[in-house]
């Protein structure tokens, strides 16, 4: 599930109060990995405090024959911990090299290499998945055995992440087309 | 883009962690709505302290010719406060049945009638929305200005919720077709 959608929502207490901030995750073994500019106010509040990190795949509206029986699919994990800074200069570039194959395999080899400067102003992060808890509905309707027999259309509306074909940046070299990791990029 | 992305993330410090859950919010004029039972946990916690709820539009995912300018295109509200319970019944229901016009409109109607002990069983939440800010980033990536001669493929993969053909519950009253509300739901 955590590889099947990057996108999560990582919770963090900042003066007391919570904060909920959108980004990307990957998975590599038992941690999850997030990143962003070292600059962060986000990365920097969610370093040695404790994180909760969310991760949704959002599958359907589950219609029923009473209001009160309506619900959604949908798969979640929250993942509960301390986060840490991945700190050393080749382990973060090679969390980052993971973090593309995740995503885009075969694309890192084609860019030129991160330069130092690049690599000091990026902070990646992990967390480990010791308290990471899932909670999964699907499949039709459950409601009162009596609403059954109301004339009412029950049923899912399934819902999914679908990529686009891929949108040429207009600036590409003459001839340059769209790989193969952007062409079958996959979410959810 | 609240009413165009129902689901959110809201999160709420319980014994001084974060928490972040995933559920379904609505708008109504200036306030965001979300709701469960009575027995949660979550709405419990997320009462009379403060909350953050987060809504988050994914778009697409920006390829650059280098790592370091690779980015998310996205658009995200993060809306702080102090959630409220809507107590009295009449509002409260009429709170529900806002949310079913929002997201199938005509469909109240058509159930039968929210029973006295349904009402009860259900807590709905509001949040004012006097602080909200939006963060969007869209287009095509943004990089060094030498990069642009690399023959590397930049661009971005959009990337949106598409809803499926709607599924009908094994048990539907014969003959009952799947309404305009649920063939056309929409999100994102």
């Amino acid at each position: 599930m955590l590889d099947a959608q990057p996108l999560c929502h990582v919770g963090y207490v900042l003066d007391g109060a919570p904060q909920v901030t959108p980004t990307l995750q990957w998975r590599e073994g038992d941690h999850v990995y997030w990143h962003g500019s070292s600059a962060s106010r986000f990365l920097r509040a969610a370093v040695a405090n404790p994180v909760c990190m969310t991760v949704t795949l959002w599958d359907g509206m589950v219609l029923a024959r009473s209001g009160f029986h309506h619900s959604a699919n949908y798969r979640s994990c929250m993942a509960f911990g301390t986060a840490e800074i991945v700190d050393d200069p080749t382990y973060k570039e090679a969390s980052l090299e993971a973090m593309f194959e995740r995503w885009f395999p075969g694309r890192w080899p084609m860019l030129r290499p991160m330069t130092t400067q690049e690599v000091k102003t990026t902070t990646v992060l992990r967390l480990p998945l010791d308290e990471a808890p899932v909670k999964v509905r699907n499949g039709p309707p459950v409601e009162d055995e009596e609403d059954h027999a109301l004339p009412v259309w029950a049923g899912v509306v399934p819902l999914s992440i679908v990529a686009g074909e891929p949108v040429d940046d207009p600036r590409n070299v003459h001839g340059v087309t769209a790989p193969d990791h952007a062409v079958k990029f996959k979410a959810g």
